[in-house]
């Protein structure tokens, strides 16, 4: 059975996704990227940036391993583009270039309609505005029966907890304190509780747990 | 110099000290004793309940180390008794039998006044009426160059996070999820980012931080 799956999910140590004040040039809110210091030391994200070297160890491992067995995307509208409201033009293709990261299908949640469009490389991105089940059932269609990731945001991934339609969460956490922000778990209430970890094992820089849904 | 310290502080993965529906029966509310589980594996604990066997790795030497070098305790009132508002009468002797496991002075930060007690074993109960700032220093004064362990609870905690005045805290994440509850970290703000992690740790059972002030 195909999952929708999060991976590489990251906290800081007191559980936020992203300091306070985020904005187009930082998507992490003050001093907020720290949480990721230990993405971009692995040889897989340096790859991806186009760089040399990089570590080789566990951390590695979960960067790689989040790509795996994935067919398409699903995100909210606010991880897609920075504007807001309805869409005035569609000069607007998204933060990853002519040849997107994804080469998979990219479902992206929002209320405002617009028409699919493709790029280089395999990815598309259709926009659904019927909510989270529809999206949810739209991406699994696109996966042609591999996994469904959710790349985010905050908001999209806590619907999916909430709902209980989330499967399985990588949740990285760092050693990094915010303070403030926006957190993962707030609130989540008893929704959370259908969930279990299932495995956790730490590295130098984060501890890296997977959350599944209970039988 | 002798520090103010907080040990063996256990928080559910999702950051709560305790689930909701806290009571007499159920310090740690509603199934939120499970937070615990790994402490009550472990050698220490189970010679500390009278009981043979349980572990001796990494979170047993966690559970030894909170001991160590600790001169006096400081506690919250509602760590100290389920009692509310003025003592009616002085029958209330603490949680901890004829001979509490302190075996050290024990301060009270508490709004309604009472006399000093003496039990079995060294251990002393004074009861601070001026705050928190009074509280810690008369803890060290009794403490006689000894570290002051901060016992809990959770409001006593962050209020020695939120004055600067904590100097180290041994957090341990369990792998439970909770969902709602009493959050240790929730609206500290500015003031959990003068604390850094300096040594994490993980076991089979939890992850053990250590966060110090910065210097």
């Amino acid at each position: 059975m195909p999952k929708l799956v999060a991976r590489g999910i990251t906290v800081s140590l007191d559980g936020y996704m992203a300091a306070p004040n985020q904005s187009l040039t930082q998507p992490f809110g003050d001093d907020g990227i720290k949480i990721m210091g230990w993405a971009f030391k692995t040889k897989y994200f340096k790859k991806m940036f186009g760089t040399e070297g990089g570590s080789e160890g566990l951390d590695n491992e979960f960067a790689v391993n989040a790509d795996a067995n994935v067919g398409a995307t699903l995100m909210g509208r606010n991880m897609f583009s920075p504007l807001r409201g309805p869409w005035e033009n569609e000069d607007w293709k998204g933060w990853w270039g002519d040849e997107p990261v994804y080469h998979h299908p990219v479902i992206v949640l929002t209320h405002h309609a617009r028409k699919t469009f493709e790029l280089k490389g395999g990815t598309s991105f259709t926009f659904v505005t019927e909510g989270l089940e529809a999206g949810v059932k739209q991406a699994f269609a696109a996966a042609k029966g591999k996994d469904v990731r959710v790349g985010g945001g905050a908001n999209t991934l806590r619907q999916c907890i909430q709902s209980g339609l989330l499967d399985e969460l990588h949740l990285v956490q760092s050693r990094e304190l915010l303070g403030a922000g926006e957190s993962l778990f707030a609130g989540l209430g008893a929704a959370l509780k259908r969930y279990e970890v299932f495995e956790a094992k730490a590295s130098d820089e984060v501890t890296h747990y997977i959350i599944k849904k209970k039988a």
